[in-house]
């Protein structure tokens, strides 16, 4: 739909709710599908179904382009509103375009930050469904991810309480080995027909998980930014609640679920993906062969199944569409910090056959978001992106360059509102550092520059000339938050003309290399440090996994989003550092091993003033109103 | 659609996944909603807008029946499946009917119990949808609850940390109040126009809550049995996770928010409510006058408005179909024991609009979820109940007697599957007190036995002469199980005749007692108790709330499901008991008091074999395995 644009620029939701909306049948109908193959979620979203993949396998792929940023201030540099504009742009010069981002979490919605539908005159809508529960896709997997730690501290208690025949009993009353069982046999390699069948020692290798109440790593996860959850004690009040342990809570964008429900391709590749999650090991000793401890996975707890019921829905990307009506598929988590923090390859997949151009986005800095598109999700989809799009603000640059803390609510310093382009030389580094990254992928680089009223024609030059000398195709300013697609189509001119030239996309490290050697690699290419420190608790897991034959997965690492380096107050291009590795985690099901760089909180908190504190519902109308 | 029966009777799912289902679209127009009424959530649900009760308020309303048990065994006596095949058969009968029952938890369905879409050839469809996520409501109850869990540690954290003038600058950094802030100055009975113009005294109580951590009666919540989260401690690892306190988790569906969304009649009754609920109440001394101590809500904390922006698509009601495709709500939750386990007052009410015949459930046995439908429910409906069916079965009624111990899985003692009328009519006053406490309420009652293969035609006429010497209308046999509609057919013209008797709805209790009085009231009339003893915390809790100036709210009373007393062991008709409460808890939110007889669990635990053992998925079909 055509949008009227009023000038000054109202409010996000003020926008959004006087945008006249396509039916979503009319967007799925524009891009191909029909009735039969999506599920409507009301009148703006719809579920759409897998078997459009292999529906529309012979059709050409769309060109794949990666909306990624600069280090972003705390203010963020408009990425989301880049990838949407730039959409929005495509679709203005008349090209069939595809928007794919992630749902976000309510944390940040009610917490710090706000909703994250875009912005101005680039969004996609509704902004409430977008930013309220979506389709449920985020409670199916913390419903998932919560009923996995439930069957955990439940089969410790039993374990604890009752004798091996008991449980071989409870767990098989009929004599009879469930599927899942079976696959604990295969790989306990004992063969057996029926339990009863099993010698004493075989029932307890069977039986007996014996899992080791230290070294659980499957944590619980809320949608809620509730820094109490951060650690917590379980299982007090008596033994009939379980044993009593330390764990804790992460939002449940950050659950590994979130991320495999991401990387998967299939809903086979889901369903095996839940029962590899291991959730932690079992204790040393006992009818263990030699003291050697044991991975326990979510198959071994006979739930990897339930799971996948629970995310059947969940896998299917929501369709939605942006301002002027081009479809967008809104799917997976965001926080490319401490998760993976891209969009699903499913939802791409799709979209890559339904339209010309698929334009995607990842979290954060180019350092975080990108680096895992490029490493980790390329390599399980089998995709290759045909240009990178790198968003920048002149503001950003410039703090980048030294100049004056920027605070929210609190009226910008004069070094960011007149033209000071010694300023913002110094702090081109950080952009032309990301420039390279992206190159090294071997992929077409556009930057964008998003605008603000101050920025100057000669502080845009600037931007364009370095990055060129630094391998970026061209620089395009833009200005979609006011103009929507028409602000942007001068970037979408560049972004079409990037996606023609030559690509060599390659991954930065082989499945081959260590664990150590791929941490190493990121590092120093990406982040640039000197070198990798580790704690001795790193290193023994490092070790653990590369025992148990995991060195092959490639890495998400958790990092800080407002450094290359994992200190936030470090700006610009930090050199002459190094980088702790202070754990790392075994997220088999995802398909990651995950490094914590420093001191990583994977639970955000709340500021004393939260959003929600402006957020409320007109009674009579049920619209929503303060979300922003 | 007419349904093909087989024998012998299928499982439910696989009844429910060869049923040929209307699209719901068909169902909605089939009782005169439009297009522009519902938002459909896929091709078999959808969710219907709160308007159409105003649009149709000049419709004569339906006919409104209850569908309650005598006390179970713990196998369940058929209640739901009852309630859908009265439905059946009503709409077998040629008479235009409206099914209203309840979501269940995926606790059970994932632990002890399984599902809860009905049984054999009388359900809701599709099963799956039902008994998974639905359309989220559920979640979205847990969302609002664990959000205002969350604000409430936030906010103690914060005010241990900062100085009065910080807060009230942080809280209103423009000095101007929320709406939400106006509320709390006029319950203060502070005139203020803005912040800066508050004196000190005044600026501390109005920005500094002062929440006292032991007296914070608000939980935490998950739709998962999850014994190990009952008693937990938070806040731990350091000042910046808040203070370190004792809390827990109870079931989603024990939330006082899903009492709330039951129990109101629209979205501004919803608001109204949320801001109510009473988190806590602030430390003794201090700046408060003469050391009172003040309760604190949900709008002190500023979170209300965004907890109703969260519910507002859980309040509209799901429409689903039954086998034959006749309407179902699924609204709102179960767990009549410790919750008010009965489906939504909106469900209701847009039903009766739309029906000649509206069959609701209420949970467990007529002590726990029928007392609550007549006492609270019809109290904030102003609905009046034309009849009550009382399920029941010969079997449930013969181990009241004293017959042998039912477990599952062993198959039954004789004394179930052989004509035992002696002990029959030993178990008969369990049915013939319900049905004695029913018609204390003034309404017709129809005593509905669920058929098993076993019983005879004597023991059936015996349950019908005690039956109406004791004030029912009428006993019924059915077989809905088995024969769906035409299994209920002789069932519903027995509800149909008790429907159009003389109704003396009356409440057993008034506003105006003192909640002791409320609760002896019950105690006596329903559950046959000789007194009430009080623990010294009941006690002072009771003074709390009765100086709070709450006595006036009506009770919803936690106890056991497994017997008329609080103790689950005494079954039949207890006599010669006195009922302990030992706590009591004020949902203002939801609307009433909340005592708690005896120890009561508000989280369910998993047993050593979970029902998720058999949950699986054929990643082939897509097809949900295992779902009981």
């Amino acid at each position: 739909m055509p949008v009227k644009r009023v000038d000054p620029v109202p409010s996000d939701i003020e926008i959004a709710q006087a945008a006249e909306l396509l039916p979503i049948m009319e967007v799925a109908q524009s891009v191909g599908l029909s009735e039969d193959d999506i599920d409507l979620q009301g009148k703006w979203k719809a579920k759409v179904h897998l078997d459009v993949i292999e529906k529309f396998k012979d059709r050409p792929s769309g060109k794949y382009i990666d909306v990624t940023a600069i280090t972003p201030t705390p203010l963020g540099e408009g990425k989301t509103v880049t990838t949407i504009g730039v959409s929005q742009g495509l679709h203005y010069i008349g090209k069939k375009v595809f928007t794919c981002i992630r749902q976000p979490s309510q944390g940040p919605t009610f917490g710090i930050k706000g909703g994250a539908a875009g912005g101005g005159y680039a969004q996609v809508v509704p902004m409430e469904d977008f930013n309220l529960h979506l389709t449920g896709d985020i409670h199916a997997v913390g419903a998932a991810h919560n009923l996995l730690a439930a069957a955990i501290d439940n089969r410790m208690a039993k374990e604890a309480r009752w004798s091996t025949n008991f449980l071989a009993k409870a767990l098989c009353p009929d004599d009879e080995y469930t599927p899942s069982m079976r696959r604990r046999l295969e790989k306990l390699g004992i063969e057996s027909a029926k339990p009863s069948d099993l010698n004493d020692d075989d029932k307890e290798r069977m039986f007996r998980l014996n899992i080791d109440p230290d070294a659980v790593q499957w944590r619980r996860v809320v949608d809620v930014s509730d820094a109490a959850l951060r650690s917590i004690t379980i299982g007090l009040g008596g033994a009939g609640n379980g044993l009593v342990r330390e764990t804790g809570y992460d939002i449940t964008v950050a659950s590994e679920i979130m991320a495999a429900l991401a990387m998967c391709n299939d809903l086979a590749d889901l369903r095996e993906r839940m029962g590899r999650i291991i959730i932690g090991t079992s204790k040393k000793g006992g009818l263990r062969s030699a003291g050697r401890i044991e991975p326990i996975t979510a198959e071994d707890l006979n739930v990897a199944g339930a799971m996948t019921v629970l995310l059947k829905d969940a896998l299917m990307p929501n369709l939605m569409q942006t301002l002027p009506g081009s479809p967008a598929f809104v799917h997976c988590g965001p926080f490319a910090n401490i998760a993976q923090g891209n969009s699903s390859i499913i939802a791409d997949k799709i979209a890559l056959k339904l339209a010309d151009y698929v334009v995607t986005e990842s979290g954060f800095g180019a350092d975080c978001g990108m680096e895992k598109f490029m490493n980790l999700k390329s390599r399980y989809s089998g995709l290759v992106p045909d240009c990178v799009v790198l968003v920048c603000t002149i503001r950003a640059l410039k703090m980048h360059g030294g100049g004056p803390k920027v605070v929210a609510g609190k009226p910008l310093d004069k070094a960011y509102t007149s033209e000071n382009l010694e300023l913002l030389e110094k702090g081109l580094p950080n952009l032309l550092q990301h420039v390279e990254n992206a190159v090294k992928f071997g992929v077409p680089v556009v930057v964008a520059i998003n605008r603000f009223k101050y920025d100057t024609d000669a502080e845009i030059e600037l931007i364009r000339k370095r990055a060129q000398e630094t391998g970026a195709e061209d620089a395009v300013m833009h200005n979609v938050w006011a103009k929507g697609g028409e602000g942007g189509a001068a970037l979408a001119e560049a972004v079409v003309a990037a996606c023609e030239k030559p690509n060599n996309f390659k991954f930065l490290y082989s499945d081959e290399m260590s664990i150590k050697e791929k941490i190493e690699t990121i590092a120093r290419e990406i982040y640039r440090a000197d070198g990798v420190d580790y704690t001795p608790e790193a290193e023994a897991k490092i070790k653990l996994f590369t025992d148990m034959g995991l060195s092959h997965l490639p890495l998400c690492m958790a990092k800080t989003h407002l450094s290359f380096s994992h200190d936030p107050t470090l700006k610009g291009t930090p050199r002459g550092w190094r980088l702790p590795i202070t754990d790392v985690r075994a997220s088999v099901g995802a398909g990651f091993i995950f490094p914590l760089c420093g001191t990583m909180k994977t639970m955000p908190g709340l500021p004393t003033r939260p959003v929600f504190t402006d957020i409320d519902i007109d009674v009579e109308t049920g619209k929503v109103l303060g979300l922003s």
